[in-house]
Parts: C-alpha cells; sequence; structure tokens
C-alpha cells in the first residue's frame, strides 16, 4: 500500500505499532483524525502526551495514580489490612468494577517466568514484604492468572511471606471454576476437576 | 468502568472518540502506551499532530499532498488527459494498490446525497468542470460506490460536464459484476442482473 504523502506515512506507521491494529485500521484512524476538528486532534495528542509523561505509580501499591499514593490506598473506607496480590493494572481496573472487593492492592507487574527472564527482582516483591512487615495485614488475596507461571509465583510469594515472619497472615486466592454462563461439557478436564474437589456447601451458593 | 487517574481516563476517552474504538481497545491502547519508551510516544504524538497540520490536498485533484502539487499529478509519465473521479482519497489509494491505473485522479470529497444536506456546493465539482475546461481531457473514468447516491452523482456531473461544452470527452464508469472469488448464488440479483447485460466478449474475459 503506497501513500500520497510521507506525513500520512508517518503517522500510519505510528499507530500501525499499537497492538491489534495494522496498517489498514491505521489508514482508517488517521484519516478520521485528518477529518476531525484540530482541535479534537490537539486534544487526543495532548493528553496522550500528558498521561505518559505525568502519570504517577502509587508507592505502596504501584497502581497508577495521579499523586504519590492512589486513590484506593489513601481511602480510609477501604480495609487497609487486606491486600489483594494481581498482576497488572489491568487487573485491578477489572476486580474494582465489579465493586465486590474493598480492600488494597499491590501490583507485581508481572508473574516470576524464567522462560521469559522475569526473576523475582523484576517484579514488586520486595516492597510487598516491607508492605506486610511494616503494615498490620490480615490477609493477602492472590489474583494471579490460573497459569504455571501464575501458580509458581503464588508459591515463591507465599514462602517468603511466611518467612519474613509475620504469623498471623492468612493466604487465599480467588475461586477457580465453571464460569457462570459457562456449560460443564466445554470445560477443561483440569477445571472440572477442580471445582469437583473445591465443591463448596449448598448454602455459600445461594447465598451469592 | 472507572479507572484509578483521571490523566489515564482523559487519554481512554481520547482514544474512544476514534471509529471502531471502543473502551476496552481504547484502554488497552493507552495501557500499551504507558510500557512503551517515551521516545516512542512521542513520535506518534508528533506524527499526528505534524499529519494534522501541515498535510496539504493537491489543488488539482485534492488528494493529499506533501505539496501544492500532489506526485500523480506532477507526474509526467501518466496519462494526465485521463481523470479518474472518486469519492475519497481512500478510493485513490485502493486503486493505487492495483497498479493498473496510469491516469491522474480528482477527489470529490463525498457525493450528492440530498438527505445527508451534501449538495453540489459541497464538494469538488466546479474545480472538476474547471479543470476539464482549461486542460485537454479524453476520459472521464467514474469510479464511484454503486449506491443511489453514487449514481446520482455521476448522472449530474455528466450533465455538467457535457453543458460546459466538451465535445470528445468520453465518459466510462469501472465494471460492475460478480466479484473474483465471488459465487453466483450468493450474488444478489441487481448485480447479476447487471453481470448479464453488460456481458463481455470471452477474449476480453481471457486476455486478463
Amino acid at each position: 500500500m503506497s501513500l500520497p504523502s510521507t506525513l500520512l506515512e508517518q503517522a500510519v506507521q505510528a499507530f500501525s505499532q499499537l497492538p491489534g491494529i495494522g496498517k489498514k485500521t491505521a489508514l482508517r484512524l488517521v484519516l478520521h483524525l485528518l477529518k476531525q476538528d484540530p482541535k479534537q486532534v490537539e486534544f487526543l495528542v495532548e493528553s496522550v502526551k500528558k498521561m505518559r509523561t505525568e502519570i504517577k505509580f502509587c508507592r505502596r501499591c504501584h497502581n497508577i495514580s495521579d499523586g504519590d499514593v492512589c486513590s484506593i490506598c489513601s481511602n480510609s473506607s477501604r480495609k487497609q489490612e487486606c491486600i489483594c496480590v494481581v498482576e497488572s493494572i489491568r487487573d485491578v481496573i477489572a476486580i474494582e468494577s465489579t465493586s465486590q472487593y474493598n480492600g488494597t492492592y499491590h501490583v507485581l507487574g508481572g508473574v516470576i517466568s524464567p522462560l521469559d527472564g522475569v526473576g523475582p527482582d523484576q517484579l514488586q516483591i520486595d516492597s510487598l514484604i516491607d508492605r506486610v512487615q511494616k503494615e498490620y495485614t490480615e490477609e493477602i488475596i492472590f489474583a494471579l492468572n490460573p497459569t504455571i507461571q501464575g501458580d509458581t509465583t503464588i508459591y515463591y510469594l507465599q514462602k517468603k511471606l511466611t518467612a519474613s515472619g509475620e504469623k498471623s497472615l492468612r493466604f487465599t486466592t480467588i475461586a477457580r471454576g465453571i464460569a457462570f454462563g459457562g456449560e460443564l461439557e466445554y470445560a477443561d478436564e483440569m477445571t472440572l476437576a477442580r471445582s469437583i474437589q473445591n465443591r463448596l456447601p449448598i448454602e455459600k451458593y445461594i447465598s451469592k
């Protein structure tokens, strides 16, 4: 696809670097921007620039934040003694959108994966241990993806946190099982087997 | 979906104004940019800004251009006496990518559509007539989309151009018919009927 202008070509090139956006989609977006009011384009450009240069990460939980400490960590009505350990900021947003969790988070920034060259040092593990030692913590909820890397990370973190001397700490993970709306016959064997092993008393199910 | 930062929210808001990009995709794009090198984000931002403010339109054919006259209009090896009338810049790019056309273009900027409030005055029709009167032109190829609006525009343009006094002008449209790889039974009746009416001598088909 040859384009009639190098300026256009550069903009298309820049857009097609984004995930899930190919050259054709990039061209559609750029031609759309070309028809827009310059003010609207300025808004896009400025908000991206500002976001990249001015955004901060909470120094306590490493979530995205406008200030030094994020709105969740600084909210006294949330259970500060409960920490939900997640892989990325997207997981925080996903859990927050359920409105079912009222504790705090700790964003690891990934999971331990030796094959990808990600060791414990690249993740926010030391700051989690530090946080648990300095602040009163009751429960650590592991909300990591159910992969080998996720499970390894849970195992590693649990050992480290137990070794750090906190006796009263309770470790939990989010429930695994058949999704609502999912069909039994299409569930993989692992999920089905685990969901039978970890079955719930019926009262717990109904109370939900 | 509530986001933990207003800067993030603004960037997501800006991206979700783009066509075909919803809030979830916008969030994915923005979080991707957040992980990127600031230089790469700067490249995206600058190229969009530059594209919107510095891009020009060819004053002869209204195609996108880096200068006053586009690379197609200023190319003396292309047939300047043949004008392909298209609706938008995207159509120029589509036809150019076939490498089968060696004439020039004229971008109307839309088609006549009274229901959408688009009359002949909003389109680059006067400049086309002006161009045909001033320059030697042999053929006008209408490559508009086969809609009622497209056909109306062709009819209007043909009348106007004929009235403008050019006697030797030849009018053509691109061929309509069953697409290559298309199946007869799934073609709509209109297309099939027209493709029978406008059937080709077999030699023409084979020589392609």
